[in-house]
């Protein structure tokens, strides 16, 4: 299961929404005579081309895959039904599929074709591979991960303004890796006023996310950099004329709800679960970190931190309120790891659903 | 050299303003004959209790011991002699004593007296055991130990002032025994008429450390729980006639210079040298952290860091204020640990050496 994991990484950053998957084949002898994985989406499934590759050798053999085989037809036909051809005679299952089309429907077909299942080998690490996948089907919203860089007092910048460097670069470099890993990346209109940034992987390979702007009153300038590559922009009230300008420039402004100056979250995440993203990093400014420190629609927070003290100066967490000690953020420790001279905190976000909120669409 | 750091260990807590030094003797045959540690202050120094148990089997044999055998006549016997004496052929050093009446001299001692001598061996664990005893000398101060507590966002309240809990029990108690390692515990004047606390280490064992208050107008009340074991409170524009009231109470109170509300941290410092301290732990409020932080005379920063978000409140570095990112106060990682539920960071500071402060009392 080790190496399906492994191949399955290989899809990395070009299967979305679908899962990345692996898949291997052994011989009735133990011998690998089939590896297959999930290359991009619209692509073979990770079990046809494995099978495909082990041909005969296939019968009487195993299956190693780290995600339930599907039973229904998508842009493929059924991987189920592959297996049960292909004369595969035990099959080891890293996790069940938890769209609701197949969920365990994959497996009761390898079963009624005569094959032998055994479903949960390494099925946290299988569930951790495809994060923003699960989280789709089973909190009906991305999956949310959030990102602050901040000193050990927490300031994200001194009393004028100046922020520049307060994380090394080593930090920096382990943020655009973060980017890598995700669909889309959000930031709100004011980090885009301030910073103009390009928010791309450019320190590391592979795909750059979807840049998200939150932009209550639509105010992001057709010049910014960020806006260059399918943006996506969720405004309550912007003018149907910036709209029309926005998308002549490629840029998709999306009318949502909201009050007091704030999109509604809710409806952000269903648009964007909608248009096949799975999993986000929300990066800032204070503002947009509150609201969703505050909603509990996030999963997990990286905290880079400085080993700095800032003193008086500007907080990622300004603009949260809490009235009693019950009420503070609560996270829980994950993992703490040195990063060049910073350190990475990953916490725990309380990952509340949001059901209802949206038709996903349907990974093919 | 390991068996011998484990053995000046069990002196922990009670060689103070000594250090703590284990020895272990070997026959020519290489079988343990003597093993020996300084149990407390004004005791058998650790070389003497070795040699003595071993007695003539030393003839030709090894020694082993952390710290550079005394050369000087102090509350007991230059220990080099001793060694010479007892016929050791080989001794293995540690590291030397950094009092400058050893400094190097033991080893002259030894080598003059026909002993075969190798320095250096485990120097940084050696060195690290008794800490405070090398800052005396090196410094001419107390090492410094800073500890704050916070949520990830550098809050140690509230914006109302609630403050329990933001650690968890764990990392108090890993508090207590931060204290059990020191000679005296520091706080601001603030902390005790606020929280009372008694600086103890109840949750730990081994004795407390010596309780130190900063009071720049003596406001300490004669009641507060932490006055009860011989504490000593810094103040500068105390009256005599409350001075003289904690004195009846066995408080000491020491008038030192200051200004703008801030004892002068340089003339505390040289006092608690001279009053046997090696090694003192500073617990706060902000504005004495503050002021050690702006300093440059600390050592260490242990900052334990709750899960949580508190947004707006009380920050422990709130009096510390910088106009550039160039000023800011910068630490090294050393290590990040889980304690309960919390993250226990070790920074280390500038370690700033206070030269001619104050004359060192005379470790025996």
């Amino acid at each position: 299961m080790g190496e399906c994991l492994s191949l399955a990484h290989r899809g990395f950053g070009r299967t979305s929404p679908n899962p990345m998957v692996g898949a291997l084949v052994l011989s009735p002898e133990g011998e690998v005579v089939g590896r297959g994985f999930h290359r991009f989406y619209g692509g073979l499934h990770a079990e046809e081309e494995a099978l495909s590759m082990a041909g005969s050798r296939a019968r009487g053999g195993i299956l190693f895959v780290n995600l339930e085989p599907c039973s229904h037809w998508g842009r493929r036909p059924p991987c189920a039904g592959l297996v049960v051809e292909s004369g595969i005679a035990r099959a080891f299952v890293g996790t069940l599929d938890p769209n609701p089309v197949v969920a365990g429907k994959g497996v009761e077909l390898l079963r009624s074709g005569g094959v032998e299942v055994c479903v949960g080998v390494l099925e946290e690490e299988c569930r951790r591979l495809n994060e923003g996948f699960f989280c789709r089907f089973e909190r009906g919203r991305p999956a949310v991960w959030l990102k602050a860089a901040s000193s050990l007092d927490g300031k994200v910048a001194l009393r004028g303004g100046e922020s520049r460097w307060v994380t090394s670069f080593e930090a920096r470099r382990y943020g655009h890796l973060l980017r890598s890993m995700v669909d889309a990346v959000l930031v709100g209109v004011s980090t885009v006023l301030i910073d103009d940034p390009e928010l791309s992987n450019r320190e590391v390979d592979g795909p750059s996310p979807r840049p998200v702007v939150l932009d209550f009153h639509l105010r992001v300038p057709t010049s910014a950099r960020c806006l260059r590559r399918g943006a996506l922009v969720y405004h309550c009230e912007g003018e149907i004329d910036r709209e029309r300008e926005l998308r002549s420039r490629g840029v998709l402004a999306v009318r949502v709800g909201g009050e007091g100056g704030r999109v509604r979250l809710e409806e952000v995440l269903s648009d964007l679960l909608r248009r096949g993203v799975n999993l986000v990093l929300v990066e800032g400014g204070g503002r947009v970190l509150s609201s969703f420190l505050e909603s509990g629609f996030y999963d997990r927070l990286f905290l880079f931190q400085a080993p700095k003290l800032m003193g008086e100066g500007i907080s990622f967490s300004s603009d949260l309120s809490f009235g009693s000690m019950e009420e503070v953020v609560g996270l829980g420790l994950v993992s703490a790891r040195r990063v060049g001279e910073d350190l990475l905190l990953e916490l725990s976000g309380p990952g509340r659903p949001l059901m209802g909120g949206g038709k996903p669409c349907s990974p093919a």
